[in-house]
């Protein structure tokens, strides 16, 4: 393809992509195709000889959109949202038109330092303290992929903190344990399988709303510290999957006061963007994030309309990432480079090579500027508020836990029948499969402590108040039919 | 910025990249800004109000495009070759602009659907075995960022393995040892500091062209067995970064018959894409890679015409990957998903969310056709050769090894003089040093066993001859310049 060829076929695409938001509202959310429906549709190898822009395009339309689900749909509130905006696109057309690998500063400048730059622009955004800072030189940010992969370096940093305390050396890997609790997202789990360490997961309770509390921590400190087992790390949680719990942040800081072994991950994947709003930040404990936190992650690929990939990773000590990961030999570090000077990426993160993240987050924060971005979040937390409303004059459908922003929790609850939870429970399973085929919009179940659930989460950029009043409309009319069957049956 | 807004700077940004590919080869390669430039540019926090569009674009190319080094100029010759192709832009606009996290089947069929097939496309371009491709159910391939992270997934599946073993269990973490070679890309130190595992680095000699041979495996491994440690991974190079040395898989697959609790990871990062080519099989050693190799790894992303990220990592058997990596509980494992008839390519990576990467792998090998992308691994081949040539009819520079592919290691060794190692070394420093600074072309160097060397590694699209013509030009009144000086200094 030459350079006009190009040019005509990225204006198609650009076309193509105005007319798939224009038209967006009229498609079923999510894809119908079947398991293996793809292969049959195209040939078992490659061509040999080079095809023509315009029929690999129309391919793109023919058999490749029918098989997605389409996240950015106004009626999707399954999950949580997988941001898009024009900002973020153009961004990540930019950077993957002249791509490089960014490992270091040297291979180029501008990657190193927008990225530098822009992440402190968001840390100000999230209101987080100037330690976690670029600018400062001591802590800082840098963009990673996901939260599972800003979980991971955070536990492989705090691992290497940890065996290198004088107190508690010298400690065998199996003795390790990292702490998550019940309600962390698969990303402890994860991070203990990949690193091969233990996992304990924390009980939490229905009556804390499924949120840590200081004591079943301390207690769980103390009886490990009993068996001889090592906790060297906690990730806790600012809004989990399941229902937007928010772990008791001051408590934990005032139990780790003691066990300053213990490196304190905040994971705020979804909800940590909404800190941009300030009357938000009591209630996701800001301050004990600030005071407290050795690292804390957010997405901006979920609620926070930057493309995917932008997971952003704050730590408090940049030296604990690069202690960890730098494998730069001792005769090649500087006090240039440890100060942060210049800054080499590679050091604070898993691989070597890195996509220019910073820009689409650069394009977003620009073109939204902090006014828009919070006109975004609170659009949401008010679209949900609309739909707790709406929850609660209903007669059939109840919360089961308050709303979080922009989740809601509920199930299918009838007031005046007496029935058990597992009654319960086959009822809402039988009012979600329902939904789940519903093309009409797309939602999630969950169980909290034993109790069947379903999802309701908002954040998709161009959902309105009609867009939520019409799906609790299906909700409601399902939650009916599978009431009438059930009672029929019984 | 609504649909209108997007679609006119959508057509701007299309019109800047034809713009900038027309004229690539009239800027410096690299970039000449100091450490900082960018934060003095820019403001210290994002702009209240949302900005237009056409300003953020224009700060684009006033403040971030002098901050970039161009790895897609033609004279761009250092490091490994970053591809990006039309093609491969179109395939990540296309991505970029409806994306979802992929993380399993249903979240969006398309991508798993996709990833499956063109896994399969690239395993016959490059030759590899049935047992590797998706169709066959057993083995399989995906996308992942970078060869580190492929690295690190074969190593996580390679520790399970091992640690699954009856004959090995029970180790400790401690004892186990990961090898790689002294040439070995950092990703294999790099694996072994983030899982916290010993790595042993077997030292390669010059005689043999900075490969591992069999007998030097065998020693370390029989040294390893009666200190008690346990190796448990050999990571070995089809094309190593300083030199394209190419470890003996056969020896080492004869070896390894004794040894069948270590996992034979085969990192091809660079030169792996070349066994499109059927002339480069046997020196790439393509039948022990299918014969022996538990999972092969190369990067389209370096000289395969896809733009950064798209590493392909193919293992002889997917359980290895989902055993080591699957949090699913083991209640809702399914013999289909095992089977592979619905993948969850989640179980395949270190995180959950993954980018749908096989559209612009999917968009460039049709673009292109197999005839089309063997024709660039050619050229490249065919360019080094020019390059080789002209250095062989040098009268001060001299190769250090012979060429491999399309990457040359040399120096400056003035025949009439004779100078010790540490004179050629100063002197090839220095030379190294003009080159580093000239702005019509980007080199770099490496050290081999102790000789200060030059690398030249082609593989840019835009790249003639006559490129390679002028840049051997360059070197060549470098090289007796920094003879000059030094002469007129000793």
């Amino acid at each position: 393809m030459d350079i006009e060829q190009f040019r005509k076929a990225g204006y198609a695409a650009i076309d193509h992509i105005c007319d798939y938001y224009a038209n967006l509202d009229k498609r079923p959310v999510s894809s119908s195709v079947k398991p293996g429906y793809l292969a049959p549709l195209l040939p078992t190898a490659a061509p040999e000889e080079g095809e023509d822009f315009a029929a690999i395009a129309a391919d793109y339309g023919r058999v490749i959109e029918q098989g997605l689900t389409h996240w950015q749909h106004p009626s999707f509130f399954a999950y949580f949202p997988t941001a898009a905006s024009f900002e973020g696109i153009l961004g990540d057309l930019y950077a993957t038109a002249a791509p490089n690998p960014g490992f270091n500063w040297s291979c180029s400048p501008a990657c190193t330092e927008l990225e530098g730059v822009v992440m402190d622009w968001a840390a100000q955004l999230l209101g987080l303290d100037t330690a976690f800072h670029n600018a400062a030189g001591v802590g800082g940010g840098a963009l990673q992929t996901t939260a599972s992969e800003s979980a991971l370096i955070a536990t492989v940093a705090a691992r290497e903190r940890f065996l290198a305390l004088p107190t508690q050396s010298p400690s065998k890997l199996e003795e390790l344990v990292l702490y998550v609790t019940t309600q962390t997202h698969s990303l402890g789990l994860k991070a203990g399988r990949v690193l091969g360490l233990q996992v304990r997961a924390l009980e939490v309770r229905a009556e804390d709303k499924y949120a840590l509390r200081g004591a079943a921590l301390r207690q769980a400190l103390e009886e490990d510290a009993a068996a001889g087992r090592r906790p060297f790390m906690l990730i806790a949680t600012v809004g989990t999957t399941s229902s937007g719990a928010v772990d008791n942040l001051p408590e934990i800081q005032a139990v780790l006061k003691d066990h300053p072994e213990v490196w304190l991950h905040v994971d705020a994947a979804w909800a940590g963007i909404a800190l941009c709003c300030p009357e938000t930040r009591d209630a996701l404990f800001l301050d004990a994030i600030n005071a407290a936190a050795d690292s804390f992650c957010t997405n901006f690929h979920k609620w926070g309309l930057v493309n995917f990939d932008a997971s952003t990773l704050w730590v408090r000590d940049r030296k604990s990432l690069t202690d960890a990961l730098d494998i730069t030999p001792p005769f090649l570090r500087t006090a240039h480079g440890d100060a942060g000077t210049v800054v080499d990426y590679r050091n604070w993160h898993l691989a070597l090579g890195r996509r220019f993240r910073s820009l689409k987050l650069w394009f977003v924060l620009r073109g939204f500027g902090a006014a828009g971005f919070r006109a975004h979040i609170r659009q949401g937390i008010a679209l949900n508020a609309t739909f707790g409303a709406l929850l609660a004059a209903s007669d059939i459908l109840t919360l089961v836990t308050p709303p979080a922003l922009a989740l809601t929790v509920f199930r299918l609850a009838p007031p005046d029948r007496d029935l058990d939870l597992a009654a319960l429970n086959t009822l809402n399973a039988s009012f979600f499969a329902r939904l789940a085929v519903r093309p009409d919009l797309a939602i999630t179940q969950t169980v909290l402590n034993g109790v069947f659930c379903v999802r309701f989460a908002i954040g998709a950029a161009r959902t309105t108040e009609a867009h939520v009043r019409a799906a609790f409309d299906v909700i409601t009319e399902e939650a009916r039919t599978a009431l009438a069957l059930w009672e029929s049956a019984v």
